[in-house]
């Protein structure tokens, strides 16, 4: 609808994940009137994105150079590795606060459907990372959905021989939230592991 | 959270409007993730706006040079001009098909509080448009909100002199709605503007 430029842009926007047609149309035109600076910078940072972010050797996180922050890190508990699908997870996990020790990124999880095997992940790698004797326990952080629960039972079973602590994060009730709102499955998982407070 | 150039640009797409720190990080990854000629593109129709998108010198429509297509258009009629706020209203009333003039772009409405007077619109050059006597009709097509009304009226009033036709789009009830769930001004203006079926 718009002559070639502006309508190119929508069109780029368009493309990605939760702008459809009018969020993208808002995009354009807001750019159409910012600070040329403003509009370099972000280009300047989507061109980096693709140059400089490369995935760590050893954990598969975001990095941007052979190993991550955190990889590199003396302080942080090499006998301690946290399994998640995404680098996402990571920083969700790291804003807690919770968890000193490292990581190591699957890159998704198993899902027959979508046509992703346990091949396709970096499980391999973390079979390898397990080897040197150094780390003691293994977190299965995967998401707590259908996927996320085969990737963890399947890891479980390949790290079972190594005669390593193999936890999975608690499924409950979310904090904050209202019982009556908790699905059934939530609900069921919050009963099977619920913990004595007094006896 | 993110190591330096994923959280630039995490942080420079959380700038734009609609775009909240989530759905940043969403478009960080999915990008990361992207085919490199996908990103080039975005960041190629991101560097052309600001290099090749200007204003009509006649209309102030967004253009790819010193006229806009519609201006440089001859089967567009010279003798309407439909008043508008922004362009996006212009591609918005191209949809619709009903009108074959030519547009002029106010940018943006009359907003004593938000600090816009008349003078910080393209009115002026609204009316040295007008002086040529091939404009025979000018269609106000501002928004039917406080501001775009109170610019229609400041435009009633500078062009009544010139002795030509001067429109404002109808008001009334929109088109597949309900009427039970019409705001009373609407309602008020759909009473106020009602038409003989037959008599």
């Amino acid at each position: 609808m718009y002559e070639g430029v502006v309508q190119d842009v929508i069109d780029e926007l368009g493309q990605l994940p939760g702008i459809g047609p009018k969020s993208a149309q808002r995009i354009a035109f807001h750019l159409l009137a910012a600070d040329p600076a403003d509009v370099r910078r972000l280009v300047h940072a989507l061109t980096e994105l693709k140059e400089k972010v490369r995935f760590c050797r050893t954990c598969f996180n975001v990095a941007q150079s052979e190993l991550c922050r955190i990889c590199t890190d003396p302080r942080r508990d090499p006998a301690a590795i946290c399994v998640v699908e995404e680098s996402k997870d990571v920083v969700a996990i790291e804003r807690t606060r919770e968890f000193r020790g490292r990581y190591h990124v699957l890159g998704g999880a198993i899902n027959p459907i979508g046509g992703v095997g346990p091949d396709d992940l970096h499980i391999r790698e973390l079979v390898a990372r397990l080897a040197d004797g150094v780390v003691t326990e293994i977190i299965l952080a995967t998401d707590p959905n259908t996927e996320g629960e085969v990737t963890a039972s399947y890891l479980a079973r390949q790290i079972a021989p190594m005669g390593l602590t193999v936890t999975r994060l608690a499924s409950g009730l979310p904090m904050g939230g209202d019982l009556e709102w908790a699905d059934e499955v939530t609900l069921g998982r919050a009963f099977e592991g619920r913990r004595v407070v007094s006896a």
